[in-house]
């Protein structure tokens, strides 16, 4: 991947002229952005002193401030409504789409969040406090609440009329899906807007919605509902209640940022740490200690069995020391090949290739394929052996021949078990219902590190005999 | 994350009947499956036997068909197109949307691409062509050429009525996106369908669009076109040549999938491998060998490091053998810790949360948390060796003291250095121009073994002499 951050002059260029125009001539700012996108307008204000942020967002339009507010990074968006009075925040707020109202209230303290929230008109403070009630990792919680829809009785041309007026009406939701209900307010239908307008002018909506309609429960994971939006294509995924009625919809962006920090959790998690809260950037230090230090030291407690199984080996060892000098490397090799099958693993159950029942299909797939890598990095040990023997850089005293074999049938039986373990434990821990991506590479890593050790003096222990 | 795949039972329950009606009554079948979403329709293809298929996509309306072939599983379309007369599999194609219809030759040999593509009429032909010719990795690979383009002399009125009549005219495209274009054909300007729909009637197109419109050029990579169209929230990016001529667009539906092929990819590389071509499961046993055997064996050539470094210090391990049974747990540690490093900043950089410029913040944020994630596991060393000693349980001898201060110091000293090589290392990478996600954790975790057997014995040497 390229890095996306590489060149982004824009906001820089232009921060110190709004910032100058905010002294000299703040109401001339409005006009001077009018053309940029908010995002771009996001990136500006987010390149000015924090303090100047709010002077910004006051010498815009009240609906250009709130659409800049939703491109705002977290903390930025947090450290300005804490710098807004009441009033102001509640203002600002009331204008944004209720979903990012929400999310940007799920960042402030309960209690500013609260005062805040007293300050919104009615109307959109039940429907943020209903938005606040779902689990932000859920549909429910992803969704926005403002969707078009139109009876199933009327005519497309009466819904393009009803359409238009909801668009000059100048309310800012997605648009692109119609829903069709009925009487009772239950979803029967669903059809895009390019649809809407393709039909005959008197067609019934009823017969041009499809009435197949893909739709998810509040309570499902965000990850289900970016599924089902990349699976079926859509731009957005209408939210259902248990009656079938229609609470919301999941809209394509929202479920692109949500697939995108479910990517980040799970590297984290594989790389062997607690999934962080915020940025890397933006996480401070005892955070990232607290988040690093569990999984390492239950990894290192666990790591002590290696010093266990030494210990039972140590007479092995002190008869013949040279077998010291390749334990790194056969233990090592399990741990790769089995950080190998981990991540292929998660990542097809991630995908939805696999299914937990499909462990014992892996079974057969990965053990030939384990026992072929095992029999490859065998022989390249043995011959390691040989060669640096025969050609006189080490000397590994009279039984290195056999030194070499042991060498050879460790890492067929390393690789192999390092392999099976790495491909197994991402079933078994979501069959006892945790991420498989907790089965972290340093995670496999440790496990086959102790099998490592117990195989490869085994094997000394038999044919050194 | 739930596993998707886990309840699916559309598709298993309909495949029979249908397998039925193509035996009974084929021509039944369209209206049978008329309100089946194309993806559904699909995935009850992939459930038929694959000779069926071809009968399937016969038995509906070619456009269906071809809504279908889209989203058929790449392995299945390339069967059916194979199963296919020429004609046939051409006239399919003729009717899918220009960039699926690229995508579905690129999958054949280039004999039958060929063929089919003869047979296809002449301006779909040479559309097709022109995909083609762009590296499928890139925003070009990814884009529809199908955009609807209006000019900006025209009104909203105007425009309106152009579109529906697109629209009626039963072309598939996209068409929340609307491009505005000047009389070279320029692109000038940007609105969404909603836009234009609440534009007042005659208002001109030049006066509603947006004149600062984000695009993207055809060789731009695709993770750029993803990284635009998530950060401005759209629904379509265009993709414009260097004279500003809009090309195509790329689509949110084909960017989701490529986020999840590139996220598939470094979680892959991570794990240490060459990241596969096709999904694990259609992934042949070959191909799965070659794949791993590459990074296999490279990190154990790299291992084989270890082995000299415990060569020079043979001598120590003979005058305390004591020392080996702490080894792999300290080595681990390290590895570990590495691990958890790189999986941060990979992570970091992908997410354009940092810059290859911010090593050396990075340096100064990751040096505190590595001293003291060291710390407190050398503590942890220190009295794992003492309790154990002073309890009985094990017998470290009479320097048992000593051989607490080493583990502890050397833990120390292998937990930061581990960090630092794993949080250091993507930036090298990036540096020269490999892929950040190529230090995978085994990757790091070799070259820190090597490392931690240095200083483990180091500090031995120097606190035992």
């Amino acid at each position: 991947m390229i890095d996306p951050r590489e060149e982004r002059p824009l906001a820089a260029l232009l921060a110190p002229d709004i910032l100058a125009l905010l002294d000299d001539a703040p109401q001339a700012v409005a006009v001077e952005t009018e053309e940029l996108h908010p995002a771009d307008l996001a990136d500006v204000a987010e390149a000015l002193p924090v303090a100047r942020v709010p002077a910004l967002l006051a010498a815009l339009p009240g609906d250009r401030a709130a659409a800049v507010m939703e491109y705002l990074s977290e903390d930025l968006r947090t450290e300005v409504l804490e710098a807004l009075t009441t009033a102001q925040a509640a203002d600002l707020l009331a204008q944004m789409t209720p979903d990012d109202r929400a999310d940007a209230l799920e960042e402030l303290d309960e209690e500013t969040a609260d005062e805040i929230l007293e300050a919104i008109p009615a109307a959109a403070r039940e429907e943020t406090e209903r938005l606040l009630s779902y689990d932000p990792e859920t549909a429910g919680g992803l969704m926005t609440t403002q969707i078009v829809t139109v009876r199933e009785t009327s005519t497309a041309e009466a819904a393009v009329a009803e359409v238009r007026a909801i668009a000059r009406a100048g309310r800012r939701e997605a648009m692109n899906t119609i829903y069709v209900v009925d009487a009772a307010g239950l979803l029967v239908g669903v059809l895009s807007l390019r649809e809407l307008l393709a039909a005959p002018e008197g067609a019934p909506v009823s017969e041009i919605a499809w009435t197949e309609v893909v739709s998810i429960p509040p309570t499902a994971d965000r990850s289900e509902a970016a599924r089902l939006i990349a699976e079926y294509d859509l731009v957005a995924l209408p939210v259902v209640d248990e009656n079938g009625r229609a609470l919301g919809m999941v809209t394509v962006d929202d479920v692109i940022d949500a697939i995108q920090e479910e990517q980040t959790e799970s590297v984290q998690r594989f790389g062997g740490l607690e999934a962080l809260d915020e940025s890397y950037t933006q996480t401070g230090f005892a955070e990232m200690v607290r988040k690093r230090v569990g999984w390492l030291s239950v990894l290192f407690v666990g790591g002590m069995f290696t010093t266990l199984a030494m210990g039972r080996f140590e007479d092995e060892l002190n008869k013949a020391l040279v077998l010291s000098l390749f334990l790194p490397l056969i233990i090592a090799s399990g741990g790769n090949s089995g950080s190998q099958a981990t991540s292929l693993i998660i990542r097809a159950l991630a995908m939805g290739e696999l299914r937990t029942r499909d462990w014992w299909r892996v079974v057969l797939r990965e053990l030939p394929t384990a026992l072929t890598l095992g029999a490859i990095l065998g022989t390249i040990g043995v011959l390691r052996v040989l060669i640096w023997q025969l050609a006189g850089w080490s000397d590994y005293g009279a039984d290195y021949e056999r030194l070499a074999w042991t060498v050879g049938a460790a890492l067929l039986g390393v690789v192999t078990i390092g392999s099976m373990v790495g491909a197994m434990l991402p079933f078994l821990l979501r069959r006892f219902g945790f991420d498989p991506a907790t089965a972290s590479a340093p995670f496999v890593a440790t496990i086959v590190d102790v099998t490592g050790i117990v195989i490869y003096f085994s094997v000394a222990v038999w044919l050194l005999r």
